[in-house]
């Protein structure tokens, strides 16, 4: 018999009547005789509301009482589905993170998993009910509620299907799978059939929400067959996400992401000599600020260097005071700071063995007058910086040259 | 050192300014170097959204689901304030059910708290820590979440006070204490400082609404005492609800208790013959529908019967269509029911040695021209059945006659 893992997003599980649309979705795999493990998230906008309340009691919340309010979410969405599925005459139960048990390590908020207990959820799928567990919560080692992160619930997927050797893992979200790039602005873009993690894990990094990225890395670990399906149309494909080699590639490149949430940090006449990068990145990475793309220009003529690098949109505030107070220490003489920026990228394995393609890449944007204010590239990514106001017409343009449509 | 256990119930927690307020209630006693463990009810008005939300998944929601359902309201608040006192600088930390544990027997929904772990309690106690448990929640023998139906924070507190041999047992709510009779009718109503166990569970199950009747028994069984208190005066003495011999009675009558959820059921013509009530009782109690007053006419000339009883309003349409049912089998002629009524009753352990209280009452109600429909008596409790547009007059006119002002 098969066992498959299934995960469903807040947007999926966002009222009752999409909870009912949920458990029909279930019970048409429990009737084909397969063994169903059921992950959720909190129903959509109740975390929010947990966080917000937190946020009126204190500014300094306790990490370990956080963990105990919002795991409460997942729990709530555990009941309903289960009781939805009971009515509808399926054997199901919820299983909360202390009765499997899930364990993790690490700090409150952030945790991560490290064991879970597939004999208590075998246990019950070998009694042919369907299990569900709230995704997003653990308990640690002291035996206290734990988190692990924001979107938390797709590692835990993942985390149970390597748990249980689960046939495969699917995620259901509010879009039929994983796009060429974001449909709302480029109309062309056309659902992808087969994907590497490699790829995915560049494609979420770079803008694309389908799938957290540190499950995708979970899961690219530990081989887990990820299947990314639309819980509105669940007789659609979607996306499999899969090990490279068992893909064979009729493109170069396999997607456009982009992201609109970066803003770029320009330091004009710093000292030209060693040493200069790390005493401007160590105290911004002191202070988990996650830099992103870096540029150092050349000085021929003088001692001075201008740096230029990327933050999030919201780091940027903590950025540009840390850097204020680092001024003399620094000396430089002059801080930019720009909010209007995006990061436009093309992903695909297909580069490794097709030169030319930055040069396309540069060449067709060069085209439209889009002016590339930073570079950064990885194996199977080249990511540009543009103005933001051209953040659309570079990917229409890209997914086009690409031949993506 | 003495240690005391405080309840706050829902509306003293119902929103986050609320709970700052609870918090340095707390606060001030932690700073007497008491020992304090707090329970709490669910955030006023979560309870009934989550009920609300299973009621739209199912009419026939699995009892088990909803106790991991509604369980989560009292967890959020455990984690809100034990969050908002860390804060403040005090050490705290929740405990749910499960970590302590609190351990249940019995049905789902309906559960009886039988064995609490003091030691994992006082672990934290003897660290100086504020301990906040969720009321109205423990684990069943299968490590299930479980409930102790609603309003179970009451007995949930009164156990932990057992468990833990507390000095005291401290129930915050939203009036100053236990009146004389409800002051919202009554102006004269006045605070009473002292009530014994027997007293106080008649005028609870006779209609005041100020503890739970189960953990008033509960508290009597185990001589807890308890003080009712109010949340938002928490300087304010409350009531003390303690054993008969302790107290000294200089009244005859405690308190004049109502209700007006009662609905009246009469029987007409009935075969006058042994084993007739029976067969219309016991039909009912196997319905779990609790009949309160009962009173059959003595038929003097005919073999016939008439059979008038009180149950809840709201079981009223259940018992109609039962005793249709059983119509033809009863034999009876006419059924004729009744929401329209009021229970009226005077408490007072004072009514043993003073005789003719009895009259005086019915006396009292006379004169106002108030008809009485149905009486039923205790040793310490009179209550009277009359209609619900007389009820404002009759309370006033007992509270003014056996002078409670």
């Amino acid at each position: 018999m098969i066992t498959k893992v299934i995960k469903f997003g807040g947007t999926s599980v966002g009222n009752i009547s999409r909870i009912k649309e949920v458990a029909n979705i279930i019970i048409d795999k429990a009737n084909k005789k397969q063994r169903i493990v059921v992950i959720v998230s909190a129903m959509s906008g109740v975390t929010n509301d947990l966080i917000k309340k937190s946020q009126e009691i204190s500014t300094n919340f306790s990490d370990e009482e956080y963990d105990v309010l919002v795991s409460s979410g997942e729990q709530v969405t555990s009941a309903l589905l289960s009781a939805c599925l009971i009515d509808k005459g399926i054997k199901a139960r919820s299983l909360l993170a202390w009765q499997v048990p899930i364990v993790t390590v690490g700090q409150h908020k952030n945790s991560r998993i490290i064991s879970i207990n597939s004999k208590s959820i075998n246990r019950y799928l070998d009694q042919n009910y369907v299990v569900v567990i709230p995704g997003f919560q653990g308990i640690s080692e002291k035996l206290r509620i734990s988190t692990i992160g924001r979107g938390g619930s797709d590692a835990s997927a993942v985390a149970v299907a390597k748990a249980l050797k689960a046939d495969r893992c699917e995620i259901y979200t509010d879009v039929q799978g994983v796009f060429t790039t974001n449909p709302d602005i480029c109309r062309e873009a056309k659902k992808i059939d087969k994907i590497s993690y490699d790829e995915m894990l560049e494609m979420s990094s770079s803008g694309a929400k389908v799938m957290q990225s540190t499950s995708i890395q979970k899961a690219m670990l530990n081989e887990v067959e990820i299947f990314v399906k639309s819980t509105f149309y669940p007789k659609k494909v979607g996306t499999h996400i899969l090990s490279e080699n068992k893909i064979s590639y009729d493109k170069v490149i396999t997607g456009v992401a982009y992201s609109i949430d970066d803003a770029k940090v320009t330091i004009i006449g710093v000292k030209d000599k060693p040493g200069v990068a790390s005493a401007i990145f160590k105290p911004l990475n002191d202070q988990n600020i996650i830099v992103d793309m870096i540029v150092q220009n050349v000085s021929a003529e003088s001692n001075e260097t201008d740096v230029t690098f990327t933050v999030k949109s919201n780091d940027m505030n903590q950025t540009e005071k840390l850097l204020n107070r680092l001024k003399s220490e620094l000396g430089y003489k002059k801080l930019i700071t720009d909010k209007n920026v995006s990061k436009i990228s093309i992903v695909g394995a297909g580069m490794i063995t097709h030169p030319g393609i930055a040069y396309k890449m540069f060449n067709s944007l060069a085209l439209k007058n889009i002016n590339i204010l930073v570079i950064s590239t990885s194996e199977i990514r080249i990511s540009v910086l543009i103005e933001e106001k051209n953040a659309e017409l570079a990917v229409k343009t890209l997914h086009n040259v690409f031949e993506l449509a």
